[in-house]
């Protein structure tokens, strides 16, 4: 199919957790793929504990032997990819209040929310901060010159909570099961080790 | 620390399941890779429904959306890979057969055990064989030169049958939960994806 050289391109959606440390890997790789093909990324958190009530799985630590080797694998990855990481002391976390925040101003300025989003992982992967805490929702929303005020406010409001209810069921329903995954175009790619296989995707259009 | 050139360098471990798509796909690339770092492999098939028993995990097909997700990616890093594949009809199957007529001469001739496993992997992932069969298992046996009566005498032997339960305990002890599982000297790589920091690692001793 012609297209012209700057036929418009579909922005990538990436869902991840904020306490998925894969999903963090992915946050620190995916827009300098992207940006190599002209794409943008649409950030978009969610929650697998509740994605997990409708596949049945189960948060990597509570698998016999699974949980052992994802913990193993997450501290070598970091190494290798130079990812400032530590094992979090509680893990995972819910992360309810990060996502309402997020998705407070993520249509307004997607830019400040994928700043906001890097210093949540930064909080928890890096610091070992509890991000279910509310408080450090707000600490890291005034880091990155967010009101305290204007969060607090928002994290209450109904149309946040629905708005993170619609984000998940609508994860769900394009077949999201874990974090990070991404689609691109129609086609999906669950891990960070398929960001190999996406940025062929982009560079190929397919195989 | 200083060694010579001639150390003594331990094969690596790979445990598999034969109605493993991706540790069929491992199969067909670690003995290139290990050769490149002056290693043998130690291939050894085991059961993943044994295992699936002490993790609690499922197989895939049974996993929503996953499941369908893991069919799709299956089928494109096949393409990716140049990979002869087609999902078999019956998926996931038991192979306690072929892994009995692995071990009746595995320990005596590696290398034809090997290109016995191959045969399996293709009578499966690309003929869409149903492995489960011990006809299926004969069949491959004699494909690549191994008597079909050797075989079926060997399948019903107690000591076989010890030997397999073995291997599998050997591998839950060892921390295997999923196939392909690979050890390098000590250090553990799950999955066809993680080939590449198992590469690096031969190639630079860990980081």
């Amino acid at each position: 199919m012609a297209e012209s050289i700057d036929a418009y391109l579909e922005p990538i959606d990436f869902f991840f957790d904020f306490s998925s440390p894969y999903g963090y890997f992915a946050a620190a790789k995916i827009e300098a793929i992207a940006a190599r093909y002209g794409r943008s990324v649409n950030w978009r958190p969610v929650l697998l504990g509740a994605i997990f009530k409708v596949t049945g799985q189960q948060p990597l630590p509570a698998i016999p032997l699974k949980g052992a080797y994802t913990r193993h694998d997450v501290m070598r990855s970091a190494r290798l990819y130079g990812v400032p990481f530590k094992v979090p002391s509680k893990f995972p976390v819910g992360s309810t209040a990060a996502c309402r925040a997020f998705y407070a101003f993520s249509d307004r300025d997607p830019e400040l929310a994928k700043r906001f989003a890097m210093g949540m992982f930064g909080a928890y992967f890096a610091d070992d901060r509890d991000i279910s805490s509310p408080e450090v929702t707000l600490d890291v929303a005034a880091q990155v010159g967010i009101s305290r005020e204007g969060i607090q406010r928002a994290l209450n409001e109904p149309a946040l909570r629905d708005r993170l209810r619609t984000e998940v069921d609508d994860a769900i329903a394009r077949g999201v099961f874990g974090s990070p995954y991404l689609i691109v175009d129609d086609e999906p790619f669950w891990g960070s080790d398929r960001l190999d296989q996406l940025e062929r995707w982009l560079a190929t259009g397919g195989w």
